[in-house]
């Protein structure tokens, strides 16, 4: 009967001992050079774009085959190791520390493009395929895999965070993008969550159910993403707007009209003058909007023209149009760079990103009151959002060795989940709870994280699969509890 | 401690003494008129467009309120009594059945629509709302809600079986235009799986899990749905094809070109004979395609242009526009009332809708090799079907008292899921597992079940949400066994 007290083992793992010492030697046995205790390695599986404090595992192993990993985690389970999935560690809520210690399952080998079905437009990959390696093998096909969070994640890393970014406005987010997934229970159980159909109603739907399970269930081996043909043209572009205000309500009624807009990202103020610096672009310092159209020639010079007129009607001072790919990617790159660009505003400082989604009619006011909320209690925050979904970003520099600063940056978080909640959104979009915002769920969902939490203790009786995240450690399960 | 046994009670109702009397006569007490055990009311309600024979409860309830469901299943909970929601009645997989007595929640008296947010595309209503009644309320706002399985089914039901229809091809099934759900657990608790924000990540993705769950793990009682804005421009237009071959490899060109079509959807040679007899059509007697094209005028024109080339490659004999909203009502009604026209086709005859999902580019396998095998065994059944999705329908005709046809339909019902697995897709598009699929379930996704039974297990223990459906009678829980 395993306890809290059972999965917390010392994060120097010096004294380690009896089913857990003996469970790490046969991991070694079996993975040979892709077993490590090495302390850099494990420092590096825990080090991750994110405040929370590293917590290093046990030991990390780097499986080649789904057969690795079924056999891995019935070692793990048998001696009730803690198992962390890991990706490329790009999670912004402790996603991949190792809380109670244990096995770090590094996934990066297995970067397989199993296959790619261009008449369906689908295809499976193994999990740590990249979204930049798969676009890269696409790209001939006259095909691209819209889902791009900026950084070059993996795709099991996306599945399992249920991942989005600048294109879901159009595309949608991992939900919608993943059609079934390869995954290993903490039994070592291999399921398949489906096969290739569109659609199906073929029992519980355990593809939606793992992607965004934040490795808590199992570890995702494989995914079936969906995947677009590349657009015969696209045009992208740069506004300037005189407010916040003018910036949001274009995002607003652009939404409203149904305009099938590709890409409709806010850069704040204060976030242009951090990237103008970083980036070196001159953007006029003011709200600001990269926008981006997808379809024919014609469709796209129709969203143009629409689009325009409503941006001019919110105040856009100008529209300069990025026709050529090098131009648009210069501007997305300086949209992807805006965490680096930030972190290097106040070099040394602590940074915090983070996320919050309402519904698109509350998006202003939501923006507004937030921006009012940084500048009241003094704390540094552009912010940049994929309004186009009603979500978006502040991102918090601050002294990571100053208590009260941690308080107060930790205070604003709070209010900021609050208020998206009291807007009837989420207190994330995009980013997952991990172990950032458990209490934050809590207050959003109430009753309904009490049957997570039962399907956690379903499929994974003992807690081993990333234990802490998503959930405060879960109370052990009795013996006998499930089967 | 409830087993099999103490679920299974007499359909007649007349000899149900015990804690199953005492709950009957509270749950009568509480509902007075809205509280009924005459059989032509049971009977009512385990009557569907189904083959399975139907299974009467022992009493149906109508619900007026959220309460009032929640104090009814915690009555029905103490006394072990199955609970079966009630939409409309118009499953195909026999999901209303009382298959072990029990009280049937007939929800349609929750038809409030709780609130139209227009400015965010999204609406909240009772379960038991209907999609007609929701389209007249929406019509004046300029928006529709387009799922649209052809009957006027309740949006509960249409959440809980996962349903899509003809227009699942452009605006997606139930799976994505659901945004969240209110539910009500086996023990009575409230559930609410999340706000109205467009994405989020705040934990396990419940309302997906909720959605296409057929009433074993929760009764919904309200839904958030995502709304569309009325096209500006409408066209449908009629292609009648040499063969079958070429209406199939229109569509699956259409889709690959990522051409944005609305409804495309697949009457073959046999299902045109039966509808211009019951119909009063005129269409030539060849394989046909329904089709429809959204958008602004310019956009319309374009996929009308773009389409007509792919059609016409393909052996598309002519193009029938019909513009006018008269013209395209009465050829999605003739579409719409294919199950009608079938069953009045061989008088007396039972008929069994039967469906299958597959990637579109098996398509035009699957479908030939389905007619072939239809023939090869003497069986009467027009194929129609969403095919955009991949998704077609075989009506079945037969002799519902001939124990020898009955089986001949089975085993054709089962060739063709394996078929349709073997082609990499499901045993069911959207009609939902129900009584009809469990061991094609089992087929299609193995061990994956298991984890779905777990997930049953350990919401609903004592198993007394809809069972029997999704899988075979579950054994029961021992006491204390889950929380």
């Amino acid at each position: 009967m395993p306890t809290d007290d059972d999965i917390t083992t010392v994060p120097d793992g010096t004294d380690i001992a009896g089913p857990k010492a003996d469970a790490l030697e046969a991991l070694a046995r079996l993975f040979g050079d892709r077993f490590s205790r090495a302390q850099a390695v494990r420092t590096h599986h825990a080090n991750s774009i994110t405040w929370h404090k590293p917590e290093l595992p046990d030991a990390v192993i780097f499986p080649l085959s789904v057969d690795e990993v079924q056999q891995a985690v019935r070692i793990c389970s048998a001696a009730a190791l803690p198992i962390i999935a890991y990706g490329s560690g790009t999670s912004l809520e402790g996603q991949i520390n190792a809380s109670f210690g244990g096995v770090t399952f590094d996934l990066s080998r297995m970067n397989n493009i199993i296959a790619i079905n261009a008449e369906d437009l689908d295809c499976e990959v193994e999990a740590g395929v990249t979204r930049l390696q798969l676009n890269s093998d696409l790209r001939d096909k006259g095909l691209f895999f819209p889902i791009d969070p900026g950084a070059d994640t993996t795709i099991g890393g996306m599945a399992a965070t249920r991942a989005s970014g600048t294109n879901a406005v159009r595309y949608g987010t991992m939900r919608e993008n993943v059609v079934s997934v390869t995954a290993v229970l903490a039994n070592g159980t291999l399921i398949k969550t489906g096969n290739r159909a569109r659609k199906s109603s073929a029992g519980y739907d355990l593809t939606r159910l793992l992607v965004g399970s934040e490795g808590t269930l199992a570890i995702i081996t494989s995914v079936v993403v969906r995947l677009q043909g590349i657009p015969e043209k696209i045009t992208a572009a740069v506004l300037p707007f005189e407010t916040l205000d003018g910036a949001c309500n274009t995002a607003i009624a652009t939404i409203q009209l149904g305009l099938p807009i590709a890409r409709i990202e806010l850069i704040d103020e204060m976030q242009v003058k951090i990237s103008n610096a970083y980036s070196r672009l001159s953007l006029a310092e003011t709200p600001t909007l990269f926008v981006e159209f997808h379809g024919s020639e014609a469709s796209v010079a129709e969203q143009v023209a629409q689009f325009r007129e409503i941006a001019e009607e919110f105040g856009a001072q100008s529209f300069d149009m990025a026709e050529q790919p090098e131009d648009r990617s210069k501007l997305w790159q300086a949209r992807h760079d805006t965490y680096w660009a930030t972190s290097a505003w106040r070099p040394g400082s602590q940074v915090l990103t983070t996320d919050a989604c309402v519904p698109i009619s509350r998006l202003a006011d939501c923006i507004a009151e937030t921006r009012k909320d940084l500048d009241q209690h003094g704390l540094i925050g552009p912010i940049i959002g994929h309004i186009g979904d009603g979500n978006f970003h502040v991102t918090l520099l601050f002294d990571g060795d100053d208590a009260a600063e941690i308080a107060k940056v930790k205070a604003f978080v709070d209010r900021l989940s609050h208020r998206a909640v009291a807007m009837e959104g989420t207190c994330t979009g995009e980013h997952g709870i991990g172990q950032g915002k458990l209490v934050a769920l809590l207050h959003e969902l109430g009753p309904a994280v009490d049957v997570m939490r039962a399907i956690k203790r379903a499929l994974d009786p003992k807690n081993i699969m990333n234990p802490g995240k998503i959930f405060h450690a879960v109370p052990a399960a009795a013996e006998g509890d499930h089967q």
